[in-house]
């Protein structure tokens, strides 16, 4: 029986990735000046060195700034100008500034499941980012705990399920990456709410999800088809 | 009565600052072929500029470098190369992958105070790069909890004092920041042995401690005076 629902917090409660987008048009626009890439090309490049610090860096706004840095100087071979190097800071602190506009519907529905169970917010990436995009949120009155984690894993999943003294049969999570935070808590026997957001890095698509898995998830449109997904979720557990 | 005992991570348990002074050191060294200004004039516009940083960026290795990135190009007037720009990331990396050396003793001080009390790792920075830190120093087994925070204030310590349900009387804390260890705490009405390290970023100095919290708190030298602080800090709390 469902206990507990995690809920994820970039592009599940508020809106992110559209900041990153723009950094990255920035970016894009900045090193047009130096070289002749397609965007693409760019682009992968971008991926490729992100990808590399991700490991050194972790998630996050700061990670991707000092990832731009270094790739606007490899690509350019050095040619590109401090001015421009000063541009692209301005726009990685853009994306730790945006303001935190939340998906339509998001308190309604959380509040709503947070009538019938237990719930947290389990949010991924910069640790000061994140506790500042949830207290801009004005939603962090609704959680029974907000976990800020570097990874989302089949290990964090476990330590936070650890703490309620809860197995993982007994909670859902709700999210919009399939990498982070669907595919691994169904690994470990847990139940998934798939909310797909109209634009997502590359990183997060990637997953093993099969036919097999299928039961064990549910896929909604809007924050307000959480509510109804918790409850048919709710009823498949107590079979 | 103490009953919990909480413990600082950089230059508390491992050394840490040095390998930021070593990066402060080579900002100065790439800033010097471009601007005559004394090493002084440099590390007052480099804390500036870190400081007015931190409400942005938080604490970490991270944002010192974006701090490096951005000081750099203003002092230089624009005027600094890509590659020394690259330079300055590289010092950043640097930060982020050195190795973590204990203090020599802390592995004995900490497992002589957890045969009597809780012992819990409260360390302040950034997510990704505390979480190696910790793993990598073989102490995590040590602690009954680890909390990873954005910022020491009392804010923060009472949010871990009340996941341990424990009163501020029954908490001390163990570190060698007077601002961000000993202060709030005193100040909530709990105990501190402060451990000062031989370099201090000055941001960590700045205290309004004075002759009134003398009795609330201790001095140590190095890791092996902190057991006998404690057991005397445990007979000042039980008189």
């Amino acid at each position: 029986m469902l206990r507990l629902i995690g809920f994820d917090g970039d592009d599940t409660l508020w809106h992110s990735e559209g900041y990153y987008r723009d950094a990255s048009a920035r970016f894009v626009e900045i090193i047009g000046r130096y070289v002749d890439v397609s965007d693409t090309h760019v682009q992968a490049g971008m991926l490729a060195t992100e990808r590399r610090n991700l490991k050194l860096f972790g998630y996050g706004a700061k990670g991707m700034t000092l990832s731009m840095v270094e790739t606007a100087i490899a690509i350019t071979e050095g040619r590109i100008s401090a001015a421009d190097i000063h541009h692209l800071v301005e726009a990685g602190k853009t994306v730790l500034q945006h303001p935190v506009e939340l998906l339509p519907g998001v308190r309604d529905a959380v509040a709503k499941v947070a009538e019938h169970h237990e719930v947290v917010l389990i949010t991924k990436g910069d640790l000061f980012h994140q506790e500042k995009k949830v207290a801009q949120s004005g939603l962090a009155d609704l959680f029974h705990r907000i976990e800020i984690v570097s990874e989302k894993d089949i290990a964090t999943y476990r330590r936070v399920l650890a703490e309620f003294s809860l197995e993982p049969a007994q909670f859902a999570m709700v999210g919009n990456s399939l990498r982070s935070d669907i595919e691994p808590v169904i690994r470990m026997g847990g139940w998934g709410v798939h909310m797909p957001y109209h634009v997502t890095w590359e990183h997060e698509m990637e997953n093993g999800l099969g036919d097999a898995d299928a039961p064990r998830m549910l896929t909604v449109e809007a924050p307000d088809g959480i509510p109804a997904a918790i409850a048919q979720l709710v009823e498949r557990s107590a079979m």
